[in-house]
């Protein structure tokens, strides 16, 4: 009962426990057991490995069981785990397979791939996400939207206009982030299959036939290796970013009108002070404009990972692992937390639109 | 002959002429009075003001001459320089029209459709620059794509490849780049009209006419006020980090191999020193790096903008004004120095990739 | 033996777990009770609560569960642990010292100064291992000093020189650091005591008298309330970012140096390849360039957060948190990887420098 | 009078005529005569050049008129003005001297000198402008001091306190940048003198000599060539971002306190609407804001060319170039700005603390 925490506290805060769950040890393992499969079955279509060879490591990745212990010493050796990760992998698989595991594949192509499978699963999230906030948003502009409140510019007191007025600026945006994540998943959504150096060169002649059929397993795009090409990362780093920006611009927007002085929102529940108990804080706003400023910087950081030296770049490719994970539970904490903003906000008349 | 130069000299290494020029003064001003000229013809169509007035100030807009200095007073103490601007057309103008100058409009409404007016030109200029890129890497590759490259990984040597696989993710991500500027054009290219308070209330119920009129005129998107939701200048922003990045990607390797000790490229001419006369520098590979951790570190901080305060943010759209045309200028500088690199450089059979 | 990790796994190759765990749930609840603990000593010394709560609370200080799963959902509600923590600490303190727990003071109070009590250690440790980076430099420069190597500027060969010559540039940007380190020590390391609006006007006169008996408790400085003046965390912020600068910057010679086309160091140990048996990669190497550009970004972003609104900021604070933990730990691990590197290096002559 | 201005109209709102001046054109090419100046007087000094040739050097130097055409070809050339910047230097000269120009050094000697030159005037303006801006709020505070106001945390009101109470939260962070400011400026100013690659071996053991007497003739510091160590100007950009957080922060302030419902500050003078006449805004306020979120952005880019490759990195000190000087007039601005908010300001007693 008074056991510790399996996760930093702060993310019960400003952390997403359903999206925080992809980028757990055991979810990219599971996720590069996938892309293992998914290679040997691939494989095995056109030829490259026997049919029991991929059953077997079909089979195997199915019940696989890490030395994490050793998965760790490999990373921190090689600066990425996937070679002590297929070492692993050959010795469960046995001597009969084993040089049938990873065939033709380098540690970027899991990696990426083990990557963009999950962000597949993230994207239904965070679409789903976003209808959810939407629909919110349309309801309190339904049941509020009359509400005649004072418009702000500047900081300074403008002009009257109604709570319709000011929930529109906040859906608008939202629904254009709602269509960029369309066009954006199918681009995003791309399997990474080169070999060493990006060419499908050691699948001899096959590259294509079995990247095309594990894109089919995956259920993920074709395309060329991308490898070294990091403007997909990039561009879904962007759109977190400015997901986390309209967010964040609601959530300042709150926090102002919640103001004593100002008085145009009520919360169901604030936050409480240790010191102050007659305070009734407005968190979830401001962890908005908070996760909002995160994502920001982390954007202009992740751009940095675009400068990706030659065939592999190990300082850019380490720093977007630094960063990626981050955005991502971030922008989805931050429409949980608008969520639960919204669903608890009441939208009051201005003393001042009164006038 | 001896003069000095109109501009800071660092532009001649990282800046655009040809885009950077609208970004002048002057370019300022007379985007501000196309936007002030077809907001009155607008208004005269929907007859909110007279054919007379809309008349005069067509011609006024087309022959005005600003008093810079008091433009300059008026920008320090207003924050924004339209204001003072408004005051002298309607001088300008004459009194009999004064009151139809600027209708109904705010500043924000001038600045930001000045501002798309100017962006449009600039992505017809980045699009074309694109399209050129893509053609001389094309180029490249047929000339010099059979040339036996040394592919790297993590920095060290890992197996040979041909120039043609190199120079393929190099141009991918540039083609994903035009597609991308193809959908984000019509997204951002839209007019901003909404009034003090982003509501179109002060046009008598014309609003939409009248935007819809000002579209048309000056060849943009229709679309609601949009001038509290900075998303589309966040998406811009990030259009160029990516470019930027892509290009510094080229210009990293280029840099790389051009190393003495590796000697895979051949600049036709290179950079000299004020010390060592038997150097040749790769500078314009050098540049594309600076200018893509330059525009990510711009990107970072343009993205804190979008946390706009209310109906508009003093603070954040000011921080808008000194990130965005840094980005822009610095983005077509890099594919002007990429594109004079790619002309000047030649592949060179590596040595170590015919061992 | 085959169980999971207790942490991220990328913590083997990018994290610390001396200095880590200063961060963990324990350490900060830990540093916390230690803070109230001196809170109530330095209380009854001045006579605010009486000797015998001092002496209770100190005790359940000492022995203190917390009932975690409640602390996380008071924090999710609050934006801060201290009111559920001060509510549980009081229950265990039980009725007759309850109100002699926390007394005068408000949350951040408690968070800024476990914080410090712990940036304490963090900084003997920086200390120590600067020292001891140094001291390795030192040693690489006494046996490979005389080294013929070759200078590059601008990526191109410029002339020979010896690696002493190159190694002082490294030695010298850290003894800078190490100085200032001494310099900004006890700058930062000032106990925070303010009350909930930081004029310690709770204390009924005895503010200072209180803040400094704490400050000589727990061996901190002493000073007025800074909790709404971040400059000294924003100044430890740049210290981190300048340190692991220089370690990058160390980092990006030597992976520069160990290309197989120059040759000018070997490294005993290199990481291996899922796909290409004969690579050594420069894993240490580039993760300094990791870790460099990680913390340049998120200093860009911690800076963000001196702008704290009024007598506190929610939404600054909490960027904070999510910033200055990860950025220590970089920094102590790009110590770290460091000292594995350079004990690890050897410095051979280069070829181009003996023509 | 209705011409156009010689800078960017923003200057207005956001620049700095006094500190922007020392970043123009003609500044920097004085400053590098003062440098080749004191160069040719320091190796006289030591015997390497004739007593005649450094009297024509410096002779020619007090006059010289630049070619600024050619200068910006060659600087988009060579990457750097300098060696086209000696070679007009030397035809001034004339044939006789032409080869004791310059002597020993490198382009980068040139260029970190001259801006070390510069910054220490800008040190001494910024160390002025921070006492005299703490001047003015001590004032503020003797005639304000004892106005009732509300301090508010986490947005919300939080208990009543004086105005003296919140200056000194103003002020205390200031003097600490007062101080900090002593510190760094030995440290930052400093002559770099290394020649191609660092060694001052071309000085022919007269390197220290000779960068001892140009010290001295400068009037900065004596020290080893750092011009691969960015440090210290990471470390002054650090600086600058901290002193712009503090400013920006009593900007955030100011703008929450002259919200017409907050009304804790009436100021003297407001910006103009060119819709609302009625409105008075917060311009320095909001600017103050901006230039602090500003800079922390450019700090987060400028730290990323800590990370310098080998004797000279082209890209990383070309990023240097085009954020310090954005920093130090942004800097320069903020106090401007912040010293012209204070003179105009009037602390009103809030009505929510009489209560």
């Amino acid at each position: 009962m008074k056991q510790t925490l399996p996760y930093p506290v702060l993310q019960a805060l400003v952390g997403d426990e359903e999206v925080g769950a992809f980028f757990s040890n055991e979810a990219e393992l599971s996720a590069m057991l996938r892309v293992e499969a998914a290679l040997a079955e691939a494989e095995a279509k056109v030829g490259l490995i026997g049919k029991d060879a991929a059953r077997r490591i079909v089979e195997v990745c199915g019940a696989f069981q890490a030395d994490w212990a050793k998965l760790a010493e490999g990373l921190a050796r090689d600066g990425v785990i996937v070679p002590d990760f297929v070492k692993q992998l050959r010795a469960a698989v046995g001597k009969t397979h084993a040089e049938s595991v990873h065939l033709g594949a380098t540690s970027q192509d899991i990696i990426d791939t083990a990557l963009t499978l999950r962000l597949k699963s993230v994207i239904e999230i965070i679409g789903h996400r976003l209808d959810t906030l939407t629909h919110s948003l349309d309801g309190l502009k339904r049941r509020d939207g009359s509400v005649r409140l004072m418009a702000h510019t500047r900081m300074q007191q403008a002009l009257p206009f109604s709570a319709a007025d000011k929930i529109d600026t906040w859906i608008q945006p939202l629904e254009r982030h709602r269509e960029a994540l369309e066009v954006l998943a199918p681009r995003l959504l791309v399997i990474q299959l080169g070999g060493p150096i990006g060419t499908r060169g050691e699948l001899k002649g096959h590259g294509d036939a079995v990247a095309d059929a594990m894109a089919e397993i995956l259920g993920l795009g074709f395309g060329p290796s991308w490898h070294s090409q990091r403007d997909r990362i990039g561009e879904f780093g962007s759109f977190l970013s400015l997901l986390t920006g309209t967010l964040g611009k609601i959530g300042q927007d709150i926090a102002l009108m919640a103001q004593n002085e100002v008085g145009e929102v009520r919360l169901a529940t604030g936050g409480g002070s240790s010191a102050m108990a007659h305070k009734s804080n407005p968190v979830p706003a401001e962890v908005l404009v908070t996760l909002a400023r995160f994502n920001a910087g982390m954007l202009g950081t992740l751009h940095q990972a675009l400068v990706h030296e030659n065939e592999r770049s190990g300082a850019a490719w380490t720093l977007e692992w630094m960063l990626l994970p981050q955005m991502v539970i971030s922008s989805a904490a931050a429409l949980s937390r608008a969520q639960g903003l919204i669903a608890n906000l009441n939208l009051l008349p201005s003393k001042a639109a009164e006038k």
